[in-house]
């Protein structure tokens, strides 16, 4: 059973898709690193049962990223923050240096700390 | 059975999570405005039978927004960017009046061409 990367990062959004089980074998797998016959010890499900319980995890998961697409979403929203970001600061570097308005100050300000908020979303 | 509107909103952001006979009754139901009689006729299922799975769905849709927060999610997204949809209005509008900095003027050409991206997230 090969491990799929993508896996751990579709956990964050789609963790709690999953029965408690699920995720705990799915997180022991793939945020824990333990092998397939260490989380069958811990948890007291058979080897076989605890692959299946991730390949059913995984297939979970990969189903709701094609439905809802929110890490996809997510990376574009950070993407285009970024852009506006890195704009906002060329706006303040100019009216530093040259305009010294207050209004431009006060409004970029605002957006600053919007675009913190939406960062978190 | 009352009509819950918020149900048409989560239809268009979790509605895949639905099997096509769940969202199949529901959309007749709250899209369409269809009673229960009718959906039964449309769809050859008992009016009992249209009105548990009507509930079912109401239930996984729910379920999903508790769990996922994506209606939450994109509203904050939408006042966010209409906030700084404004100040950069503020801003363009100082620029065009006062300081006529095409430096400026670039950059919220690109500001703004990464809104209406977000937006349609």
């Amino acid at each position: 059973m090969s491990k799929n990367f993508q896996i751990a990062e579709l956990l964050d959004y789609y963790g709690m898709l999953l029965t408690d089980k699920q995720r705990e074998t799915v997180e022991f797998y793939y945020n824990d690193d333990l092998s397939l016959g260490e989380i069958a010890e811990n948890t007291g499900i058979s080897r076989q049962g605890v692959r299946d319980s991730i390949k059913r995890s995984e297939l979970i998961l990969f189903e709701a990223e094609e439905k809802l697409g929110l890490l996809k979403k997510t990376k574009d929203l950070q993407n285009g923050l970024d852009t506006i970001r890195r704009n906002i600061d060329i706006i303040d570097g100019l009216n530093m240096r040259r305009y010294r308005s207050n209004d431009i100050n006060e409004s970029i300000k605002v957006i600053l700390n919007e675009l913190e908020k939406l960062k978190e979303l």
